[in-house]
């Protein structure tokens, strides 16, 4: 398909009713130099964008629609740890010639069915050429003024919790914890999402508080090992603290306690933590 | 460099005050798992992501700085399309470890100097590795409420006109046309920028408009043929349509008139314009 065929195929998959743009704040979507978004009164924005590149973030034989999926997921958990609501993503796509007719069409097939569930208005993007997929997706969150989570408020005392279980394996699909985000934003005092595995995402959090922190267990994903679930990332689950006595969200784990000390230092039942998990170089 | 220095490397050299994020509406910057932008009341957003890919986009040999400002240039040029003022980008960036030293900081660079003479604020990213550079800029602007121009608005009669001289070389540094942009919102009547050539970029307004167009003459960049001025892409000018009588900005050149027609129709000279340019695909 050559390029104006494909973003034309995009348009209809995204809009099929034709009226381009007109919902979740998106006056003009697709097909402009711009989008045109306006901001809902009294909200903050959030602001996001993260790369999936074949060979780097996936196997070059995983499905179409899965990349696309997670394509977008990864973004969306950064909103949900910040206690947003997704309203708009770009796409930027670089893929082989080979890949610009049907796989192109699944890769936004499968972007598009988590879009629609969460609420994400497609509202444009760039297509170019690359000798293998390269993807990075702009989002576009809102968050009532003031209330973003951050991950810089963990206090002494407070405890610390994780959604769901880690270690999971890299091939299962991400579902981002946008509802908890949203139930606890202005309730815990630091949040983040762990993508790069607790042991580093815990240090960043405990670094931009000023805090510590002492670990004394952790949820593990049925048949990972403990190594994994501490240092293997890509686990796009919440890590959060808020005051002990506070009740808690169901289905989360109690894994530790914010401590006074270094700023940054990590124990695991009693043990220095290494802050080591995924980087980049 | 490893990635957690490289992004706090960036951060110092975006923000050297240490405020970080305070500006432009910028709440919170590099180093949070989203920026938070607080958008001023009465205005539109104007999103934007382009991207700036190694062998297809620029040469390996291009030196870094001019890397880092055509991938922040190419955005900004859309956004001075539809009138706007840019306030915050973030920037994606793949790229070999090889070249996540000084290539790297030297990129950011280039970009950061275009940015602080733009007033767009470097509000956060991502990085990761791959076998050759490729970036994504996402780019946030804003303009008054409903004044955003578009591509849709020419009707027969009115007045077509180029800023500056087309078809220069591909290596030129790009000048956003911020501030013709800003004079033109709520003046052009259909406003976008040339980037894959003024006949596709023309066809293109005319079909958005649904109208055609008689071009008489172009201006042409000393050097270039009148070939690479008509096809050639990459000139980063605006290409827009107001009513015949007003006066225009300085600068611009008047290179023919909209007309009633077949939408999409461009002639040059009395002869039928093929939509050749730049296309991905």
């Amino acid at each position: 398909m050559n390029e104006l065929a494909l973003v034309e195929r995009i348009r209809k998959m995204a809009d099929p009713s034709g009226h381009s743009g007109s919902s979740r704040g998106v006056k003009l979507g697709i097909g402009h130099d711009c989008a045109i978004f306006q901001p809902p009164p009294g909200f903050d924005l959030l602001l996001k964008t993260d790369q999936l590149i074949e060979r780097v973030h996936f196997k070059p034989r995983t499905p179409a629609p899965a990349v696309g999926q997670r394509a977008l997921a990864r973004p969306l958990s950064d909103i949900a740890a910040m206690g947003g609501e997704p309203r708009a993503c770009l796409v930027s796509l670089a893929l082989p010639k080979s890949k610009s007719g049907e796989w192109a069409v699944d890769f936004f097939k499968g972007l598009l069915r988590l879009a629609r569930r969460t609420k994400t208005t497609l509202a444009g993007g760039d297509l170019s050429t690359d000798d293998h997929v390269h993807c990075a997706v702009m989002l576009v969150g809102v968050v009532a003024r003031g209330q973003a989570l951050r991950r810089d408020g963990a206090r002494p005392g407070d405890a610390l919790y994780v959604s769901g279980r880690l270690g999971k394996p890299w091939d299962q699909p991400i579902r981002p914890r946008l509802e908890l985000g949203q139930t606890l934003a202005g309730r815990a005092t630091a949040c983040m999402d762990i993508s790069d595995g607790l042991a580093l995402d815990l240090y960043r959090l405990c670094v931009a508080s000023k805090v510590a922190a002492e670990v004394d267990r952790v949820p593990v994903f049925p048949g990972a090992t403990l190594d994994r679930a501490l240092h293997g990332g890509d686990d796009y689950e919440l890590l959060f603290t808020q005051p002990a006595h506070q009740p808690v969200a169901r289905g989360v784990t109690r894994i530790g306690t914010i401590v006074a000390g270094q700023p940054g230092q990590v124990t695991f039942q009693g043990r220095k933590l290494a802050k080591r998990g995924w980087t980049s170089f």
